[in-house]
């Protein structure tokens, strides 16, 4: 049966690119309201094909852009039962001019030796989320029926924050509720070797505006007896880090866990060091925390980073200036049990405990999320792991990542299940940048990929 | 002598105002080249005015604005010999919107119960500069002659960096050379104190720009392992103060002197303490050096300040980005002896032994000056200080400033004379500002001023 499926995708892959084509063919852009109408062409786009592959089908409008919710009930009763997730919405375009072709008018071309889908979207996250509808296609075609039972949630606001989706969660818990969440956006390790992402870091941002005089001094009038905001938020910056790279902060690491030596040397089996990290962006020395790798820094271990800073004369020549104020824009990344809340109040504790009396500072909250942690060595990892190490002839890698993907800790503590984070994008395409592509064979056998992982969990 | 000098200045006020409305009306603006032709215009009216009191005078063009140079031999073959010292530019005038009169149409108003001349230049340095033309053109009505014999020197670039004063002081030595500099672009102590300044901080300005990665990062993930050099930026500012507010810049104390306890005491004495001084700014705790009084801070004792920091995300919201770059504009006031090359040099060796090996610093030199310290109980000065007590029935304040007048340097190294600087602006004059003014008994008594002045050099 696997092998017909298998087949059927292979002969199929010009049908799948014309369905792709017609997808990426809608400008999505969600952060622009002048486009809130191709979102919803997009929606309606997915519902028809949806319903084509046999899926009750609807759009679910909200007060941002819809959702889409479909179901299949799978060939039996008792089958299993997923929910998987994708988003529709596509980041914005400009700067145009630096785009080869139209955004919006996808083409194959040739990269590297390689052929790729260059348009925007086509790598995050309209080609992956097409990925497993594909795969759904074919069992329809080849067998009546899918293996499992499926539910599918698109959302149209993944790149503007998601307004909706918390809300719509809250409402439809029973109709969304499943064994296990697909997630089809994250990264292969590389273009060979497929990856599934077992950890994710949680993240507290915050913004400081410190404030000194009520206007710009002249710093030959004033130079030397007035407050200077810049050097108060250097000296708060300098002070967020000892001299080992550890966060300085009251109970910064309550809650995060040493890595276990056995995921440590797998890491380091991967061979990715300093120079193969750190290399391609001109790096070559691990900074932060001493004495740790730099998979487990990104991987494994909480950050302070200032993320911008700004006050006073920044144009061009010099303009002797105290400034009335400065600010910084400052996230922390969060590991295991770490208290989003409680690193917030400390952040600010911290930093209020440091401006002079007669100056003052304000706060915004940019939002904060916590680590979500997978099991490595659950049922569904280790299915999933298989299904992709037959498809690519190399074992998948359970990687941790740096960065956040907020949906997986609200299927988690909203709907209790437990997410399987499964991708074929590659470091190189180019999401959110001009010339986004997706590479042909990521399309390609990420659909298989999902056929494989399917039929596993369909015969479990 | 004196006493008719001074009541033809009284009884020549509405006069001496239409001479300065007239120079006024030019619009000599200097850093925009579209004014070039006015600046002439300003420049030759210069010279026909001072040829009417019967100065040798001429426009002496240069590759920028021209100078305007004019000689009195005075009385006698032995008189004494000033060479006075001004500039006819002015500063552009946006936002015009903001000006509650055109610009270049002076006009007498009431402000606060007093008259104001109104108009761009009027009190930086058309009126300043005109209260000493004004007194030489009453005492060739009165007397045939000047006291003394003068040179005046005029330029027209003050306001844009003075690009051909240095070339034109060298080339010009032997024509400019007289026993004292006197020089009238500052300010009174308050609207009825007046005030020689006999001491000018000096400068060291610089900036740097701190590069990591060859692109932005994405601090998910790279962040923990990658360099951020807003915060090596931030570690290198916080560096550069301790714990008592001192430089830690190796050598920076090199050359600073002690104020003498008379001198400070003083100053004491003029009552301007924290509350006066930065209440009016909405601060009230003096920073930098611990243990000093907020006049010793500002004009006895060098400082590190930055004047602007930027880099990363500055925009609305949050980016989590590791930004390529962070740069910082840093200067230093310098007082007495200390040596603006040494400084520049131990501030960027500071700076190479806090960037990381696989970052890189880049420097902007953005210029410097030394100190000026001019003797506190000279002859001049204290000639000067008793002629000004006379006028304004208050004993005038030896003040120093904590900003720079770099001309005052370049007389005392090029030309080896004394400067003396007596003005009658006031801090509420709006100078590069809109709605510029000049009081109108500034004008008046700034006049009578330098006649007591020039006859007590006479005297001498």
């Amino acid at each position: 049966m696997l092998d017909k499926v298998l087949s059927r995708l292979d002969s199929n892959l010009d049908n799948s690119l014309e369905h792709l084509f017609e997808l990426l063919r809608i400008p999505s852009i969600s952060t622009d309201p002048k486009y809130k109408e191709d979102c919803r062409k997009a929606a309606d786009w997915l519902v028809n094909d949806l319903k084509s592959i046999g899926f009750e089908a609807s759009r679910r409008d909200t007060t941002g852009n819809p959702m889409v919710v479909a179901h299949h009930p799978g060939p039996t009763k008792d089958a299993p039962h997923v929910l998987f997730y994708g988003h529709y919405d596509v980041q914005p375009v400009d700067p145009l001019n630096l785009w080869e072709d139209d955004p919006f008018d996808p083409k194959i071309k040739q990269l590297n030796g390689e052929k790729v889908i260059a348009a925007r979207g086509a790598g995050d996250d309209k080609g992956q989320l097409m990925t497993f509808v594909e795969a759904c296609r074919a069992f329809k075609k080849e067998t009546g029926t899918l293996p499992i039972a499926i539910t599918i949630l698109f959302e149209g606001e993944e790149e503007s924050g998601s307004p909706s989706l918390q809300p719509f969660l809250h409402a439809h818990k029973d109709e969304l509720k499943a064994d296990y969440a697909l997630v089809c956006d994250t990264s292969m390790w590389d273009a060979d070797t497929p990856s599934i992402s077992i950890a994710l870091r949680g993240m507290v941002s915050d913004e400081i505006i410190i404030h000194g005089a009520d206007r710009d001094l002249h710093s030959g009038h004033f130079g030397g007896a007035a407050a200077n905001p810049i050097q108060i938020l250097a000296k708060i910056i300098a002070g967020l880090h000892d001299e080992n790279g550890h966060v300085t902060l009251k109970g910064f690491y309550d809650g995060v866990e040493e890595t276990p030596e056995a995921v440590l040397k797998s890491w380091n089996a991967l061979n990715r060091g300093p120079k193969e990290f750190l290399g391609p962006v001109g790096l070559s020395i691990p900074a932060g925390e001493k004495g740790r790798s730099v998979l487990e820094l990104v991987w494994a271990r909480p950050t302070a980073e200032v993320n911008g800073i700004s006050g006073g004369y920044e144009g061009e020549g010099f303009k002797t200036v105290i400034a009335a104020k400065a600010s910084a824009k400052i996230s922390f990344r969060l590991v295991h049990k770490q208290d989003p809340a409680k690193i917030r109040k400390s952040f600010r504790d911290y930093v209020r405990s440091q401006i002079p009396a007669d100056c003052s500072v304000e706060f915004k909250d940019h939002g904060a999320s916590p680590a979500i942690e997978l099991a490595y060595d659950s049922p569904l990892v280790q299915l999933a792991k298989k299904a992709l190490t037959e498809e690519w002839h190399k074992p998948a890698i359970l990687a941790a990542m740096g960065g956040s993907i907020p949906i997986v800790g609200d299927f988690q503590s909203f709907l209790g299940m437990e997410s399987l984070l499964v991708g074929f994008g590659l470091d190189d395409d180019r999401i959110h940048s001009p010339n986004e592509k997706y590479n042909l064979k990521s399309f390609h056998k990420g659909q298989r990929s999902w056929a494989r992982i399917l039929t596993a969990l369909a015969n479990k």
